[in-house]
């Protein structure tokens, strides 16, 4: 019935999505973060042995979220992932922050955000939201064109990162890099045909969006263009390239390093001076 | 049926798999690589306008390997995967090499073998494998237990590092470190919880075995006994951990680096010395 189809579709809000949570560690920094209204916590009531969920029970008493218990196969009915882990949450859906937000320092770091040009996989979105996350990134762009939201394997593949970092949620992304150059980041690319590699990145430590390509075709020549520099991550195997997501979490950590190092430099005791 | 794929499964010979083979990737590094037998490559009709397509119809061509146009309904129904990209081959099972094999240098630098320990996601093991061989990993250690094994969805997520990456098939993980260590190989292990971050890695540039732990519980206490030095990916933002693949990409990333630059080291002018 595509029409059917059609129908739903436009019936659904054109947001960010994550109101389907699925998963033990996305469910309880759901209810850790509590950021946003959970509706109902379904739990699988033979599965509650398990650690994190008993701790999930616990978060939900405490927000006074209902929690009720369902035989394993009514669970799985309900899954919209091949593993929910014994416990899916529905709540509100994740409410993306202005892009302008996106280029204020956080917590006195220069800005990192991730931006992503047509990951289409939500295994390998969801993957990298979660590696921005814990790298210490301080925002993500998603675009409604060409790359996949915040569906269910995304929002469990993400691990409870989507409650922590914000994300702006943009028509396109040619236009976001634009207007975060203007707002004083430096655009860099990451792209597995570029010439240069990644310990070419001079701009680690400073304000920054890191931009990467879609699964196979890298980044499109539009935003290729909006990039001060694209780089790639060397590969020393047979293989041609690496997966998006394995290509992210190396360069984050790269960068990481970069903003520990200059952090280090200029909190190092320097003759006494302050 | 139970008893039926119980018998099934006795059936199946104990190795390490990778017979079926799905993905563009996957089945072209199969046909490149050349290393085992290609019974038959099914390709979906209507998807050959995609240049990996041809390229793959070109190499099994060359090989002489049947190529059978089937409808997408067929190869849909053919496919182990959720996601075939329209093209499946049938081959010889992946060989493994002797678990010594792997102690030695390979192409000229220190051996550098990933190890996991009860990582069972499918996804998460084929993404280690290929990030490992990208990253110049000389082999790896799989085990018959805890594990999982060369299935479909590994070898998709592997997209080809199989062909590549020597393998070694083991009873149990911490007599093959016993072994590795014995011939002369540093191991060690990556777990959330260790209190050393990467940064104390010192022997990177070493023969060395990379452990992971298993997606949640870590190393298992008879593993970590064997490591010489258990490590942590620093977690910078708020939620606990990265997920596994996430940290072998950065770990092996990092060792990389430290055999990049002792290499050029070794071979940078010494004073005229040779």
């Amino acid at each position: 019935m595509p029409q059917a189809q059609t129908a739903r579709q436009q019936a659904r809000p054109r947001g960010l999505g994550g109101d389907h949570v699925e998963g033990r560690q996305a469910v309880r920094e759901l209810l850790r973060a509590g950021k946003r209204r959970v509706h109902e916590v379904l739990i699988c009531e033979d599965a509650q042995s398990a650690a994190t969920l008993a701790e999930i029970v616990d978060l939900a008493g405490d927000r006074r979220v209902p929690v009720r218990e369902i035989t394993r196969r009514k669970l799985d009915e309900a899954a919209l992932t091949a593993a929910p882990q014994g416990v899916i949450a529905k709540a509100a859906a994740v409410t993306p922050v202005p892009l302008e937000d996106l280029a204020k320092p956080a917590r006195g770091t220069p800005p990192l955000v991730v931006a992503t040009d047509g990951v289409t996989d939500p295994g390998n979105l969801g993957a990298i939201l979660r590696t921005a996350e814990a790298a210490g990134a301080t925002g993500a762009v998603l675009t409604s064109h060409r790359s996949a939201s915040l569906t269910p394997a995304t929002v469990k593949a993400a691990a409870g990162a989507i409650e922590y970092l914000p994300i702006a949620h943009v028509g396109g992304l040619p236009a976001a890099l634009a207007q975060l150059r203007e707002l004083g980041l430096w655009a860099v690319g990451l792209d597995g045909n570029a010439s240069d590699g990644l310990d070419e990145l001079r701009v680690g430590d400073q304000p920054m969006v890191l931009v990467l390509g879609a699964e196979g075709c890298g980044l499109s020549p539009l935003v290729e263009r909006r990039c001060d520099h694209v780089l790639s991550i060397p590969v020393m195997g047979r293989i041609d390239s690496l997966n998006v997501a394995a290509a992210a979490a190396v360069a984050l950590y790269d960068i990481a390093r970069a903003r520990r190092r200059s952090g280090s430099e200029r909190t190092a005791p320097a003759g006494g001076t302050h």
